[in-house]
């Protein structure tokens, strides 16, 4: 406990953001499907209230058949629970210099759980899809201004993966109802893509003979490094491992705290390209990388367990540290690179440790 | 979007804090019982994992009768559900200034939730409280270092609080078992009090014949300006107001925009000294205040509905606040009371709100 004026300097803004929206404490690794209430939340303006009674989905644009669908009737559909795990396209965004101004995640942003709905593909088929359609369009119920833009959350999504993906539209998690801030009455769940896919609260999904230009689409989830240039959509989830921090951690620092003797490392590795093929994990801080032992994925779209076994002999300070490769030949940086949204950095995580004397 | 190098400072430790608690989004006002999921966390340590066949819950200590229970046993009790409203003893920690080093909460360190358990009370009577008996001692299976002291987390409680309280062993949130983030697979309710008096993943109850010094009764958790004066210690939850954010969000700023016309401001109160007597509403930054409709509680020990009508006419900015009585004759200050550790700022909320052109 103590006073700090300090400069590290995360401003009220982001604070805000990092209070309201919540990260996935790392212990929680542990679990192959996240509890919940532990899966990272990333919620751009309000959670909206949704009255199910009254609600429809509906499908529109360029189709034979438009719909309006009824929860009921979506659940006589194919049902299908697929375990995904997904993660924020900000995570990693507090480790770039200078810092993107947005939610200012370390490394937490991530989570997976069994989502229960019916697929998308066959649903849109039926509905019969015009041949020049280009893009499908999700759009949520939730509102807000983001760049000066009031909007609601609006997502496209090629034909290609509206249509051959895995897509599902969710309206649980296991036989559990979708909780409001997972999008209640129904959200997008689509597999191996980036969290902005995944559109919460869905109240429209409109078939498009033009690409969509809106804001989430073409100003937020660009890879650029300056704001007058188009830059490269964020898409699928690059490789990323993490470690269950060992030992016990201090309160404020959260540096972990282990007794000299052989410690079990263990963590969970995911890619969205591809299966995960490696893991190394380092105990000298980078200097010297050894492979992990990889345990099987817990679903073809989640994440995978990895373990290593540390001789901690000498006490002192340590810096841990883990990295994956996909079998897509995507692996991690060692070292963030940077871009002006702050998306996609899948930098190695770096955890201080200190052996203690006895 | 936005680079920023700003110096308002929230240093890297609060940050990692921040992320791996959760706040309340403050929409969450809405819903009489907070959503699963929604409801403040704050964990000093590391969720721990506890084998719950193999765990007994272990009375000790200044006992006729010790015991270790199962929770199949505990089950077998007298069950009750009761509606509690927690906050966080640090709730409104980043309001003070200079600000204490902590997890930086603005306001969203709340919740209300149905534990399910069984009464405390009877549990201690039937095992035989000997006569000379002070305090109860609750011990929870989460360890860490705080303050430089290696311990598992444990709080003490007077014994009229304990014998003649309120107080619950909980298992569950309803007809849910207790979440690992909620303590599974027992924690104790103590209506009223803040949340560092509810103990979780309860490993032990020890009835003391002197008063416990531990960490977090006597460093932790106590009302002082300096460090060298021991204080007072924090106990029953100060009155407060909070408010639904009106309009929908800038998500950065999470500024409000309103359309002009009247708005229904509803929010929800309480306080852990009496009932919530009284809640005022003021649109002019409190340099007027008027008296909102308060509504049912939700439950003896939970937080209690308002509402008040603004007819916002004039396009601008405006800044809306509340703030709450008790029966108790305790009240909200306009301005943070300040305290080394942090404790008990429950001064009035205030929201930035724009009332658009159109």
């Amino acid at each position: 406990m103590g006073i700090v004026s300090s400069a590290e300097g995360i401003s009220t803004n982001e604070l805000q953001l990092a209070l309201r929206n919540s990260g996935m404490p790392l212990e929680a690794l542990r679990w192959p499907l996240t509890p919940l209430g532990l899966h990272y939340l990333l919620i751009h303006y309000d959670v909206p209230t949704v009255d199910v009674d009254a609600w429809r989905l509906e499908l529109a644009g360029r189709l034979a058949r438009p719909a309006l669908l009824s929860l009921e009737e979506l659940k006589e559909r194919e049902t299908v629970t697929v375990a995904v795990t997904m993660e924020c396209a900000g995570n990693g965004r507090a480790g770039m210099t200078p810092r993107p101004l947005s939610q200012p995640w370390i490394g937490e942003a991530v989570g997976t759980a069994a989502w229960t709905g019916t697929p998308l593909a066959p649903l849109l088929r039926e509905a019969g899809v015009s041949g020049n359609a280009v893009e499908v369009l999700f759009a949520g119920f939730d509102c807000g201004i983001e760049g000066g833009v009031t909007q609601t959350y609006e997502r496209s999504l090629p034909m290609s993966e509206a249509l051959s993906g895995d897509a599902i539209l969710a309206w649980g998690i296991g036989n559990v109802a979708l909780p409001p801030q997972h999008g209640f009455p129904l959200r997008l769940v689509v597999p191996g893509w980036y969290g902005m896919a995944n559109v919460k609260w869905l109240q429209r999904i409109t078939v498009l003979d033009a690409p969509f230009h809106g804001y989430q689409q073409v100003q937020g989830y660009r890879i650029r490094k300056n704001a007058d240039e188009p830059g490269e959509p964020v898409t699928r989830i690059l490789p990323r491992a993490l470690m269950v921090p060992p030992g016990i951690p201090d309160f404020m620092t959260r540096r972990r705290f282990v007794a000299p003797g052989r410690h079990r490392l263990e963590g969970r590795a995911w890619s969205g390209w591809g299966e995960v093929s490696r893991v190394q994990v380092s105990v000298t801080g980078g200097a010297r990388w050894d492979d992990a032992e990889l345990g099987d994925a817990v679903g073809r779209h989640a994440w995978r367990g990895w373990s290593y076994s540390w001789v901690a002999a000498e006490p002192g300070d340590y810096q841990l540290a883990c990295r994956a490769w996909d079998n897509a030949g995507n692996f991690q940086p060692l070292e963030p690179e940077w871009n002006l949204g702050g998306y996609g950095n899948n930098a190695v995580q770096r955890i201080a440790v200190t052996v203690t004397p006895s």
